[in-house]
């Protein structure tokens, strides 16, 4: 697995994407009156977990490390949600923020591991444990529920944005054009699952 | 720490391995009426786990970044506890499918570290990581009580296969039939507890 | 990111922090009152797992796979917490063992980032992560909430002390002086937070 440097995001829509975590782990801690350092910390293992965990499997040191704009990204997003009206975040604005995320880092981690030489079945799935591992740490270290256990529409958003970003790849679509589609897909599908409550079927017991 | 070409399982077994866990990952989700998507990255995450810790600490890409049949594999058992009669999997066929896991874990985890230079205290305890790690992070998941914390015998079960494995290996027992050995003693240790309910004495306060 | 061989703490310290947040996993093992061998294994993942999460994030293999001097550390505690009367440990001792592997581990995880060339902000971030993942691993998989929800000081003690140790270094303090300086305030001001229990203000939904 050698460093071949072929088609991958600009730095922006990493930092971007760690910010949009970042802000659901805050407004978590938040809601779970914590004080604003550990706001600060939800903001940072939320908003890096993700492509943390997606560096440590391909074996290449964490992003954040080389990366001078994510502290200040995590720090400004920990005081955005501080500081700004608390009626701001009310309702789902969380979800949506973890939406988001959970669309930008399943394009990265998948991109990444493409760009390492992956190849794409496995790429597909380091790039849906990438999207689902921020919010999956935030919420067992908050002690809460994993949202990925919820009812509603999860890993399967993660997964056509996994699934879009390879097929659209091998149809040698452009690369710009190929994230925003796989993206814009699974942060739709996501939001529709939450607007109008989709939910895939359940197990149950008779089968 | 070099990657000298030693003794190392064939990949089959670590598929083998990898199924059996994601099996018991299926069938937890399935418990906990999830949908064939989550149930897919329960199997996922139980099956992978554990070796994905292991290389992690190893310090080498996930196995199952190179390896095209893992996710087939797994695919194919969130299928098999899906279709299949509710009534094969009633019971304890969970906890068996655990057991083989984590007998098979140990033993891929210790041989691996052996292999990379690790030294036979440590392979050991890298062992008993590899294999508890994927049953932990299901159950931590989930949000059930960790499979480690239940009063039968568990650990020690991998402590036990760990052992073997180092110290047939010491002994210059043939690879194949010392891995066979340990991992049979571990499983056997880990069912008997199952069946007879047999529990390590615990810590009892008057000490 | 490449090994320079600059100011690195002595082994030693590293062996006595595993030892000291060893302690506190098996401590909780025994007051959940678990087996001898989960006691072992909670000192384990407790002990080394701060140090290995900062070696997963740094690139590097995990320190105690090379240590032959970690695993007799980790089973000589679990043969303490065990063996010596309960007595002993009632009250806030598993805090205080808590407490000082927080703030060594803080140390040790800023020191080994810029050593490897870590920027000064990203290495204090990972030395806080260093110094509470040992924490929060310990009290998932043990199924108790997390150490850094609760209402004292935490990760602003792990926070003081990894600013300590980045702006000491930039100023040229002698290592040996700056690691004890910044691994001291970091330990007295979670000592005092538990003292008297002081507590940052904590986010309230009127803002």
């Amino acid at each position: 697995m050698t460093a071949v440097p072929p088609a991958t995001l600009p730095p922006l829509v990493e930092i971007a994407a760690t910010a949009l975590f970042a802000l659901s782990g805050a407004l978590l801690a938040a809601r779970l009156k914590q004080t604003f350092v550990t706001a600060s910390f939800f903001a940072l293992v939320t908003g890096v977990g993700g492509g943390t965990v997606r560096d440590a499997l391909l074996n290449v040191p964490a992003f954040w490390l080389n990366d001078m704009w994510i502290a200040p990204a995590i720090l400004a997003t920990a005081l955005l949600a501080w500081f700004t009206p608390h009626r701001w975040w009310e309702g789902r604005l969380l979800e949506w923020a973890d939406a988001a995320g959970l669309a930008s880092f399943t394009v990265l981690g998948t991109t990444k591991a493409l760009a390492l030489g992956v190849a794409p079945v496995p790429a597909a799935i380091l790039g849906v444990v990438t999207g689902c591992a921020g919010g999956i740490i935030r919420d067992v270290v908050a002690g809460v529920p994993s949202i990925i256990m919820r009812p509603e529409i999860y890993v399967t958003a993660a997964a056509l944005t996994a699934g879009l970003v390879v097929l659209l790849a091998a149809l040698s679509v452009p690369s710009a054009l190929a994230w925003i589609v796989a993206g814009m897909a699974g942060f739709a599908l996501r939001g529709a699952a939450m607007i109008w409550n989709i939910q895939l079927p359940a197990y149950s017991r008779g089968n």
